[in-house]
């Protein structure tokens, strides 16, 4: 185990004759550049810098490995499982400078950007193209963070997470090398997958700087729907049928009857407070109208009460906003509290079964704990709420996000669908792959012998 | 460089013991196992072996290493860049006995097959559930081999190629570990993407003996047509147009004259000899004759003439199994030729001038040059035809592949879309990526120390 260390003064001075001003160490700084979204406590780098350049990164890495000192890379903090928290200090390296659209490539359906680049910045920098970047985690993330933490979201079932949506990467590596790990051409079989591996890696393994994401022609039609179910049962296996149907629903997220008294209060809405399907299809306009209508009928099939229509943009736009703020709607159940996030998923046969013997889990909890998620990739969370500093909450919280992981994993299921390992699930991570994760910490001393790049995080490291 | 080696008696006797009349020296069996569909000379194995389970792959494998042996795994040997030549000898590990289909998951859409089933047979296998295993590099390669190779084929504008369709592999490492990538759920977060790691890792890190593949519901509907054009630039155009469009083309393939008439002459079919588009269109009834009309729109702008249908299933299959003829049928334009392939593929802004641009070369070629390829996706072959043991054919199929090469590289583009590096295109492949190339042989060193895993193929390694 690497100890903090102490920050030496000559690092600083390198640092701030490369920087300026764009180097720090200011309480408040550190404390914003020390925390995620997720429970765990606070912990701040020692330094935040702020480059504008691939360049500045490299040579902000080769200070940093000459001084031994580890390198946390920042998007704008939206991590869930603790992937920034500097918890052996370090120098924060934000890439929120870095936030140039650099072409956008219409006729090849793709943009390459800056790793501090958001996807809602990219996707109002398209807007006049027609296309549009799909990945949306509800956070207005960092592309560049999105793909280190291999980020999926809404509309992963219909368009792919982060790990189908990067074409090319530019990262630079501990030893100072910059990168470029594939061209911009469509596929590629050109030596070994190394975007993907970069993909996911959450900082361990180089610092991504620049990256080649996909678009997408922004569909002729679109159209959205709300339905409840008597049980998540219904709302569950509603998806199920539709997806081996073939029907190539673009989102489908279910939410439980908890989650939608949560939203009602906090969005002003007025949903049945029952488990409730939100769908979204997207096709040319007859292509819609007939997925729409299968659809409504494999819900009637499965207890399906109503099926309301939003075929206006700004109906959408309500709808998917109140399900993007169900994570804040759901915190006020209890206020004060924070969120223990589960994030298991497992193939969808299993999905009915996994949520209902969790929903169990749920009634017994001495806390809310509200229920939704991406069904149609079997991926769902229970946020647990706890109150911050209460010791039984916590060890409580942690019981049942172990009782969902085991379940999942019993399933052929993983422990993260998209949240990612950070340091909270590096013991799942272990449970869930064996053998598998051996080869893992052998990637990441072959990447960063020195163990320097967000250290702590994925992969135990034996130095 | 390794030099080839003696095989020790110790060797033989132990993979005697281990698999009986399984392994063999025999001239014509090694000699079957010394060529793949290049143009490669034969470079056969010293011994071929026929394991039947993980476990005896994992056997194999401790005997090799202990005798420091090379290992070249095996599926039917339809590669094209010499993949599968034992250059250094050593023991061709044949998979074509594991040949089980392990579990379909219909409600999951995915299955588990043993390395050596070969797609055809899967697609047979699963005929009955009304879904289908979409990758189809026109060869019936097996599973296995179309993982390690990055396959990917006509349907991979639809579909994506192996990179998108594995969920999870098995694999056999170079130190006797066995390792599982993933779990079968759709989407993970965890840890690094080992899984797209080995896929289109050529047999180098590892040996892939099971695989989870994504599997799809066959299209209520599907319809294909054939379009001639008056030059390969209203064909490639017509393609470029109809994917800005958004429209969901399943597949889109460009045959050049000299290709069609090869197709006529060895397929009996009496296609027009112009520069055609074979397309085909997957969705709902409503959907796909929506996707065709518009499809057409296109095609008559760009000077498509005729639009002939092929809605029977009986007039498709012959359509396709024309086009995965082309090869062979090519081949005949010059009996007795070999062909030296190319396989660039750029960004589809970029196709039209890198065909027309090729054309010029092929123009001035000495021998026939066909062109055809998977123009959806920015990729195509020109099929060089030889003759063997001609040094001045070969040189020139050289020089014109590296002309290729270097015009899809100023173009942003790969020198290689789905065909992969094996031992023709390490060259390439540095070209290509510069210094990520360093970190690929980083990583063959950490997953094979002492390259025994298909040696000499992907990346240069020093011992």
């Amino acid at each position: 185990m690497n100890k903090p260390r102490e920050l030496d003064v000559a690092l600083i001075d390198e640092l701030r004759a490369l920087l300026g001003e764009r180097v720090t160490a200011s309480r408040a700084v550190r404390e914003h550049h020390g925390k995620d979204e997720s429970y765990f406590p606070y912990a701040p780098p020692d330094l935040v810098a702020f480059p504008e350049s691939t360049e500045e990164v490299r040579a902000i890495v080769n200070v940093c490995r000459q001084h031994r000192t580890p390198m946390i890379p920042f998007g704008v903090g939206t991590s869930l499982e603790g992937h920034v928290l500097a918890i052996r200090g370090g120098v924060c390296i934000d890439l929120s400078r870095m936030n140039k659209v650099l072409a956008v490539h219409e006729h090849d359906l793709d943009a390459v950007v800056e790793a501090g680049v958001t996807r809602k910045q990219l996707n109002e920098h398209i807007r006049h193209t027609g296309l549009f970047f799909p990945v949306d985690p509800g956070a207005d993330a960092t592309i560049g963070g999105m793909a280190a933490t291999r980020a999926s979201g809404t509309n992963a079932v219909r368009y792919g997470t982060m790990r189908e949506n990067v074409l090319a990467l530019t990262v630079v590596l501990a030893d100072g090398r910059v990168i470029t790990t594939s061209r911009r051409s469509r596929k590629s079989a050109a030596g070994y997958e190394l975007t993907r591996l970069f993909v996911g890696s959450e900082g361990t393994l180089g610092i991504i700087t620049e990256l080649t994401v996909r678009l997408y022609a922004v569909p002729e039609a679109v159209s959205a729907a709300v339905c409840s179910f008597p049980d998540m049962a219904g709302a569950v296996n509603t998806v199920i049928q539709t997806l081996q149907a073939g029907i190539p629903i673009a989102r489908s997220e279910a939410l439980c009857a908890t989650t939608m008294k949560a939203i009602n209060a906090y969005s002003k809405t007025s949903y049945r407070e029952q488990p409730t399907l939100f769908l979204e299809f997207h096709g040319t306009r007859a292509g819609v109208e007939e997925q729409a209508k299968l659809v409504q009928e494999i819900a009637r099939e499965n207890g399906g009460l109503g099926f309301e229509w939003t075929a206006q943009a700004e109906d959408r736009n309500r709808l998917w906003s109140a399900r993007h703020q169900a994570y804040f709607a759901c915190l006020q159940l209890r206020p004060g509290s924070r969120a223990v996030s589960t994030d298991v998923c497992v193939p969808i046969s299993r999905l009915t079964e996994c949520i209902v013997e969790t929903a169990r889990d749920i009634a017994e909890a001495s806390m809310p704990i509200p229920l939704f998620g991406h069904v149609g990739d079997g991926n769902f969370h229970c946020e647990i709420l706890i109150r911050p500093d209460n010791e039984a909450d916590l060890a409580e919280a942690k019981g049942f996000n172990e009782r969902v992981v085991n379940r999942a994993l019993a399933m052929e299921g993983t422990c993260t669908g998209e949240h990612g390992i950070g340091f909270g699930k590096i013991a799942s991570l272990k449970k869930e792959l064996g053998e598998a994760v051996g080869l893992m910490a052998a990637l990441k001393r072959t990447f960063d012998p020195e163990n320097l790049m967000n250290p702590g995080k994925v992969v135990e490291f034996q130095e």
